[in-house]
């Protein structure tokens, strides 16, 4: 597996996958956070403003803007978890353009969080949508195989298929054991590895990612392996059960090969204190960009 | 497993499943035209007046109305193809809010596919979306477990769980063998059934459905004893390759307990033919619908 070379600086029109190695490396920290905003967590000051529907997309859309500002400098990535815009329907939508228009302003690199799973055109639909909404990486579900997945990497876009969840439930059908020994998900795997291959960047990675979960330590060396030059998101770091020695052998000798998500315990971490949220969110972006660049080996 | 009874005629506020059934009765048909719209195969004298981008939207909605009021008498359950509308972005998805109001104003039943996949929260968000949208039935994708099927399911919702899908590569993940013999489609379908259990109507039928591609004719009777009470929603049925033989299996003895869906073979039926493009798309559903309803058993 090649490496991004030190000096690597990724542009818009680079390859999906430089771009994101650029990302890691513009924060010394292979991190993304996570927005999956709901009225109820939002910081009292912002929440109560909050007394009908239209003003709840307000506050919501205040809050994200609030957590961008803070995780600026820290953090280069930005997962956006789509149901928690759609539920909220076309206003929703809106607000998430516009957010992610926001991010991009500051820098930061949108992934899309929709976890769409389609055939054909509707997948090419899908992916258009993706892109007119600014993000060029999305989480897609490989269950409708090829058919469902190549289409979100035309026009050099980048998808993670989700491969091993963090999820309780996630073992039911993904930890099933196939007569060949594999299991569901090493086999989702080995179909994202033979997709992907034909899809490498000048970093030696694929535009085509895999969702593996923090939360199963054991089994992240043997995916790490499996999955070549697939760039890992891993989300379940932390309180979700996922460790630093589990995390470890995902990133490459230049801290690359993986980026580790965090949603809830960065734009929440305001909860329970008292205190400027703002600055609650930023310590705990520092703090996690500092953890995981320490572990990574990008920051020695 | 139990029938609807042939009085029964199911009210807003019936179980899910049951109104299913009754819509089908409404028509003497268990059948669904699916709403895949794109701008490029629409009759020319809609597509002529889109120029610009609103106007693609309006001659979409124009002929989706066109179809609509086609249908109605013939056709009492419709299949929302989210990625055509969510491609146009917010406009596109108020768009289809529109139209799944206009559906329900000509008493047709909509089901959105949506194909949604995530988990707990995530998950909950996506079924309030539907909900907000006016669609009691949704299609999911099963790959996360019960955690991602499970918050559908509330409130009277319906879902339709992907489990052997009628594109070509949807053998690639589904139709991998288990070391218990099983294939992943059919561990897919168990867990469906294990989960509806508990969410049966009066009318034998669970709230918790499953698509099964018409387009494999030999697996069906198979799947149809599988799934037990699941409704089966049968896409791929005609020129996909789907066979009158291979779907007749998949009716009890009152025709109920699978709807057959099709989209492009109805919505574009006026292509490479003159004249009036409604009455085409009349002429195709009925004929539809009378084919089916005789398959069913249905029309005696």
């Amino acid at each position: 597996m090649k490496q991004c070379s030190p000096e690597a600086t990724a542009r818009v029109g680079d390859h999906v996958a430089d771009r994101l190695c650029a990302a890691a490396r513009q924060v010394h920290s292979p991190v993304c956070v996570g927005l999956d905003p709901v009225l109820e967590r939002l910081p009292d000051e912002i929440r109560s403003s909050a007394c009908d529907p239209g003003s709840t997309v307000d506050a919501i859309e205040s809050f994200c803007l609030g957590v961008l500002d803070s995780i600026v400098g820290h953090i280069a990535v930005v997962k956006f978890q789509s149901a928690c815009f759609e539920r909220h329907g076309a206003v929703g939508v809106q607000m998430m353009s516009r957010l992610i228009d926001a991010a991009k302003e500051r820098s930061l690199l949108p992934i899309l969080d929709a976890k769409r799973g389609d055939i054909g055109i509707s997948a090419s639909h899908y992916a258009v949508a993706g892109r007119a909404l600014g993000c060029d990486w999305i989480t897609i579900n490989g269950w409708l195989g090829v058919d469902g997945i190549s289409p979100f990497l035309e026009n050099n876009g980048g998808a993670f298929v989700l491969v091993r969840t963090s999820n309780p439930s996630g073992e039911q059908m993904q930890n099933l054991v196939l007569e060949d020994g594999r299991t569901v998900s090493e086999a989702m795997a080995d179909l994202v590895v033979d997709l992907g291959s034909s899809h490498i960047g000048d970093s030696g990675y694929s535009s085509l990612g895999a969702v593996v979960g923090a939360t199963h330590p054991a089994e992240l060396s043997s995916f790490r392996e499996r999955l070549g030059n697939s760039i890992l998101l891993l989300p379940g770091y932390g309180a979700q059960g996922g460790t630093a020695e589990g995390i470890r052998p995902c990133f490459d000798k230049d801290g690359l090969g993986a980026v580790v998500t965090s949603s809830r315990g960065i734009i929440y971490s305001f909860a329970d204190k008292s205190g400027d949220w703002k600055k609650s969110v930023q310590e705990a972006a520092a703090a996690f960009s500092d953890e995981i660049g320490s572990i990574s080996g990008m920051r020695s």
